[in-house]
């Protein structure tokens, strides 16, 4: 059975050890059956590990209203609602500038449906941009494992015709001409550093 | 009742409302009875709402075991538990540069114990300071209400300290001599950034 939160968003339990297990179950490399959660996990742990880039997945928001504290060491919380963010999920640091960065996945084949994102998350970016952060989306067509780097200015563009009753999606081919493939590897999965480093030239 | 983590740390649940309260209580300005927390929270909100930075304080992290779904509009969880953090607190973005710390109170009146800090803080610092980020801690002599900032350099330098098995805190001279002292305002309560400004000439 799928959780969803309030806004209707999936809830996807954070469970390494599932995703590890995934991982070993093939040396030779399928990206099948991963998410792309789950790739961007490996992806921030080997910048972490290769000293590359300082990138983390935030904890969901969640309102604790009642904890059950038998003894000192465990406590349960018995009681807890899930919370709307106010920020994208991803953020960090690579070469001193600050990175943000959401990341989406769409089994659509033509088209990127903006209803994957959330008002929240468009002011998110735009307060980023607005502080000279480095904001933008990862985008993947799940059908064809095809992912895109998109920068903040360009989905905020795409948001804004939304708004003022233009289509709700990004065609393929616009995502084509104003992002940029992330080719997928074994080690790191989605190398989007590499498209950070050489858009922004650091 | 108290609750704490597995790690000791007094757990605080997060309520706005009953913060607001507390500020509501009285116009004119008098810290007492606010956290240090909810001091940093008002001023991250200054912050953004002055467009001067972005600063979000993480969730707390939490392993979801059961969720009640009643119906679509109301998820509950049932079951979950207090995961160890693997970040600081706080980070955002002030000027493009990358921002992260960790804020602390002591009822000590000459000296700030380590044992506030935890082994995952310092080593992410050091990762974030290896990226060329902005790590800092923000320190409160409760009683006296002074507030400092200490950079990542300085308090990893008296961690390791103490690991050499030297003293288990940083005395309050070391504190004034390596920090620097945060005047306490109104609006923001505790300016901080004025205080990175300056420092990395930004």
């Amino acid at each position: 059975m799928d959780f969803h939160y309030p806004n209707g968003k999936k809830f996807v339990p954070n469970n390494p050890s599932a995703a590890k297990a995934r991982t070993n179950r093939t040396s030779t490399y399928s990206n099948r059956g991963m998410t792309l959660e789950e790739d961007l996990n490996e992806t921030n742990e080997y910048y972490l590990a290769n000293k590359i880039a300082l990138i983390h997945k935030k904890p969901t928001p969640v309102q604790i209203v009642k904890v059950d504290y038998p003894r000192r060491s465990a406590a349960v919380i018995k009681e807890a609602y899930f919370k709307q963010a106010s920020t994208t999920d991803y953020n960090g640091v690579f070469k001193g500038r600050y990175i943000d960065f959401e990341a989406k996945e769409t089994q659509n084949q033509t088209s990127f449906p903006l209803k994957n994102f959330h008002e929240h998350q468009i002011k998110h970016m735009e307060q980023t941009l607005l502080q000279h952060g480095i904001a933008f989306v990862i985008l993947r067509f799940s059908k064809t494992e095809e992912v895109f780097l998109l920068e903040g200015e360009h989905l905020i563009h795409f948001w804004e015709r939304m708004i003022n009753g233009g289509r709700k999606s990004i065609s393929k081919m616009e995502i084509q001409e104003n992002g940029h493939p992330i080719p997928l590897g074994l080690h790191p999965r989605i190398d989007y550093i590499k498209v950070i480093e050489k858009l922004y030239s650091l």
